[in-house]
């Protein structure tokens, strides 16, 4: 019976000739990471195994992105118990603020995963590398101090849900649509511990940044991982980021899959996922009268480059809505500078967007943006849980930079294709 | 008897002819201030005394920019709550994340106090106005609250210092070495109650953004308020920001002091406040070996043009030490934008540091930069209180955007003289 493409990757990494769905393996890994809230626990449980040396000092990578610069004395001391272990046990990856970014967008940027790749986080986002043709999937806080002393983790291979894109997205409409598209229609638990291939003719219409926040959301449809075959595209940025070694894994032509989907990407209009869950999705066409008092356009989910492209693209020369608080959160440094360089800043300030140093900010309910009772933000990230970004009673909506940005300008969820 | 120039602008607003030291007086307000910290009390206050408009919608403003953008749930209400007491009340000066600033850097940017005007602000620095020749003097939420009622209040009509100052500052010294300097020579109780008034020939070689500083800081020696002649410079500034009547006052050449200092400028040295208070100082020659974690520049003290131009061009083409974070803060939306414009944000993140939207941040100690136990800051802020930007055992040095940016290439307190 063959492969999908995930079960390929992790039949190499356990040293396997195939694997099948539901077998527990042991895989090497070729990263692990953690960030500023999830690191801390990971330590104190690596300290009781009792090594004092991480398995491979370029093979863990320490992000602290959440609450940083430091929002309290807690998410101080928390950095200052990293930033010291990462010093003592001379972790090369260990990114301070300054040479920082919410971790998703930084550790691409940085060339850390390559196609091929097995990576663990402590962080349910992690699965955005799977836009690179990794396995990358989030963990806990135990498993990374495992990950950080043997270099090798247990997983139960998933099975998968194989979506055939084609097609070629519209003007307007992003990867942001696409995957909230899929939650809206396999649900949060659609895809339960199960991969999320994506293959097809579409894929190559969409763009790497298309394909990391397509593959970031994946956890939200409750997967193990989302993963992207690897094509021309995945390798200009790979050869442009890293100096790594990479594989290239297919799936095999007879691979089983529990569901096939097939997505004409052509159909797929700006869509929206109102409060509390990631699928209650709405197309922009029924999204009715929703006054917003907050726009966030960033986190790991959509605070790249072409995100910011875009979303500067509809507020140039305008004035965002009296009252309405704009709040931009760049994914790295390196995506502020080219930002600051293409003039993309001066367009969110000009507009009267706030343009932020690079920091989850409050995508989870960290600071920067926090909400209060009753009001309502439209936001680029990928969770609207209840109290998600403040208090119990507010709301987020979840939308693309292009969505965010128009209805920046109006002060209502607004289609992008009105005001542009 | 001679009046000083806050006297004689303290008789003019109380509708006497003259007022002496020590005198009670009800005097006629041009400004009222508060921040979100400060104004949410004020605004309980307000509504039980029975009126529902403030006295002029044109002569009260907010600026919610102590946990903004929300920095948590109850920044997050404390804002929604002066934002719709802004909008009932009709206030014209309520100032929006987007639009705002760092209240001290943003009134006078706005045009909103010009010479001879009397504020009162609920925020201890709302003495950063006596650069422009009005009496400005940090107040109680209370009184906030009966001045927004009745546009008058109580003072004490102040005593004053003299401090004559001559000469020229040298390159890489500025208003804040001179602040910290008198600061030092007279201690932070040093001017108790008493206006601190700036005279002489020195101050015509004193830009405007060193006389806010040094007035800013004027409550750091206990002043009630401090204040600069007007000039041309003053009412140079004062006719590119603000269409405002104003009127110059001036000391009676017979007036009253109670000690006359007379300062030259060209022998003070870069000066720093170990902590923890801004009396401590001590000059660069003196400050021996201070390692430091991060480096704070901007704040209401030090986030205007002349500290931003100044602190990259000594972080130009350099890369921050490693392990040291550098923060900068710019105080308003315009200045984000002019340093935008002259490239400084470029020389900023290019070295390594994080250019922050504007916001007090861990000034005191509210978000963006809060330390740990144990860590050492130097900032360009005007307070090193015990645990001011954090834990406890933390530890705040003030110094001039100059000695901070030089030591953010050191990694300790060091002279900018050496490293430019």
């Amino acid at each position: 019976m063959g492969m999908t493409m995930t079960q390929k990757i992790l039949a190499a990494h356990a040293g396997l000739e195939s694997v099948v769905a539901g077998q527990l393996i042991e895989a090497r890994l070729d990263l692990v990471l953690g960030n500023d809230v999830t690191t801390p626990v990971a330590v104190k449980e690596f300290k009781k195994i009792g090594v004092d040396q991480v398995f491979d000092k370029a093979k863990v990578a320490i992000v602290p992105d959440h609450f940083t610069p430091n929002k309290d004395i807690k998410a101080a001391e928390q950095c200052k118990f990293i930033r010291e272990f990462a010093r003592d046990t001379e972790i090369e990856n260990y990114f301070e603020v300054g040479e920082m970014g919410i971790e998703h967008a930084l550790i691409p940027e940085k060339g850390l995963v390559v196609p091929g790749d097995v990576v663990i986080g402590a962080d349910s986002h992690t699965c955005t590398y799977g836009a690179l043709g990794a396995f990358s999937t989030g963990i806990g806080s135990t498993d990374m101090a495992a990950g950080m002393a043997t270099g090798k983790a247990w997983f139960k291979v998933p099975s998968a849900l194989k979506f055939v894109l084609k097609g070629k997205l519209q003007k307007w409409v992003s990867g942001k649509d696409v995957i909230l598209h899929i939650i809206g229609m396999i649900g949060v638990d659609g895809a339960l511990y199960k991969s999320m291939e994506f293959v097809g003719d579409g894929i190559k219409n969409l763009s790497m940044d298309d394909r990391f926040t397509m593959a970031n959301m994946a956890i939200e449809a409750g997967a193990k991982n989302g993963i992207f075959p690897v094509d021309e595209k995945t390798l200009e940025y790979v050869k442009a980021h890293s100096t790594k070694e990479y594989t290239i894994y297919e799936a095999d032509e007879d691979a089983e899959y529990d569901a096939v989907y097939e997505i004409d990407l052509s159909t797929i209009r700006p869509t929206v996922a109102f409060p509390h869950l990631p699928e209650n999705t709405r197309t922009i066409d029924e999204v009715g009268d929703v006054k917003i008092d907050q726009v966030v356009i960033g986190s790991c989910t959509n605070g790249r480059m072409e995100d910011l492209r875009i979303a500067a693209s509809i507020l140039r020369g305008k004035k965002v809505a009296k009252g309405v608080r704009v709040i931009v959160f760049p994914g790295t440094q390196n995506i502020y500078l080219q930002a600051l360089e293409e003039g993309l800043v001066k367009d969110f300030v000009e507009a009267g967007a706030v343009f932020s140093t690079p920091t989850c900010g409050p995508c989870l309910g960290g600071h920067m943006g926090i909400l209060a009772k009753g009001e309502r933000a439209i936001a680029t990230t990928n969770r609207n849980f209840v109290g998600r970004m403040g208090h119990p009673e507010s709301e987020v909506y979840l939308a693309s930079p292009a969505v965010a940005a128009a209805s920046a300008l109006t002060g209502k969820i607004t289609n992008p294709e009105e005001i542009a």
